[in-house]
């Protein structure tokens, strides 16, 4: 019963990679998008939205029959539902890539970012591509070393959206109050994005090795 | 089995009510702080949200031992998990309420809530609070009809973040990009806690009836 258990949550780790990688790429080509004001490739972020939400309604029906099958106790059980909300993080990461995209596409063909923020939007955007990859990474090998480097990215993604701040409330700021709201939101999506990945990053722990990571 | 499963259930949704009437205070009271640029109100809504924490994992804990005794499958199962969203929904709509609340407090003594908008986040706030009042009143009595009027309701709430951000980016608008900011953040924290009102509603609809509630 325990052997049919774990392979029948292999399976949904399975899944939660596909979760994993598909949100990776949607941040990714959503900052692309964003940084090069390509509507097109904006709406294709969007458009590929459904192929993660899918996936997690593979993950539920998954889970479910896991549940109907096995009825998992205890230990087990608190593995199966962690399992589930690790996909729901994962799906919330593909909605934050689809907020960057559309800001994208509604700007475009002007870019939603201005000269003074381009580095700090610009690092943002390769800080959650790279957190992105190490989830996918987590759920493949389930290294707690890796685990607990989302840890320190999300502390530097948080800093750079501090930074983002300064220079919009800075009185020499010279875009107004449009330009503004968007820098603000997107550093907030950026922000959220790298939250989720921590929480399902230490989700994943748990599901593959039993063990809580490290809050650090 | 079934009935003692239903009796356990009736648990659950027992600790959803404090949860929801919990959120609704919350974010009442957070409206009030932020309307009167209360400092002291706004801390106290940021110190109540622990209450609220403990109810959620109160819910956690119920649904793991009524899992572990039970075994619920199927339909019974899906009722299961679907208690355990609703609590997240209600989670998450605690955690907007200190979001506003703390804008709030960073402004106080000064209002963050400029002349120009206090109508419109007026309305919101108006509202949110009837909606989380709805919410458990839909918890209590499962009254279908009032989960229907949450959706029109998230409408309302919608309209008046579109008037607010047409308020904000009229050329006209004079106090410059801080305070443009921070009213674009409550309006999208106001429009997040009805969307996840109405998603609450609809999981408790089917916790309670075992009926989808129109999707309106």
């Amino acid at each position: 019963m325990r052997a049919r258990f774990h392979a029948e949550l292999e399976g949904v780790t399975a899944t939660l990679v596909g979760m994993a990688d598909g949100v990776t790429t949607a941040m990714q080509r959503a900052s692309d998008a964003l940084l090069s004001a390509d509507a097109a490739l904006a709406a294709e972020v969007r458009g590929d939205d459904a192929r993660i939400d899918e996936l997690y309604q593979r993950v539920d029906e998954q889970v479910s029959e896991l549940m109907a099958r096995q009825a998992p106790v205890a230990c087990d059980l608190r593995l199966t539902i962690t399992a589930l909300n690790a996909a729901t993080d994962l799906e919330r990461m593909g909605d934050l890539a689809v907020h960057v995209a559309k800001i994208a596409e509604r700007r475009a063909p002007e870019s939603a970012v201005v000269p003074e923020i381009r580095d700090i939007v610009g690092g943002m955007a390769d800080l959650t591509t790279r957190i992105g990859a190490k989830v996918s990474t987590v759920l493949r090998t389930a290294d707690a070393d890796t685990a607990a480097e989302l840890a320190t990215d999300d502390d530097a993604v948080d800093t750079l959206e501090q930074e983002l701040f300064t220079v919009l409330l800075d009185p020499s700021w010279p875009h107004g109050v449009g330009p503004a709201i968007d820098a603000a939101q997107l550093g907030r999506w950026y922000e959220r994005y790298a939250d989720h990945a921590v929480n399902a990053g230490r989700r994943v722990i748990y599901v593959v090795t039993g063990e809580s990571s490290p809050r650090g």
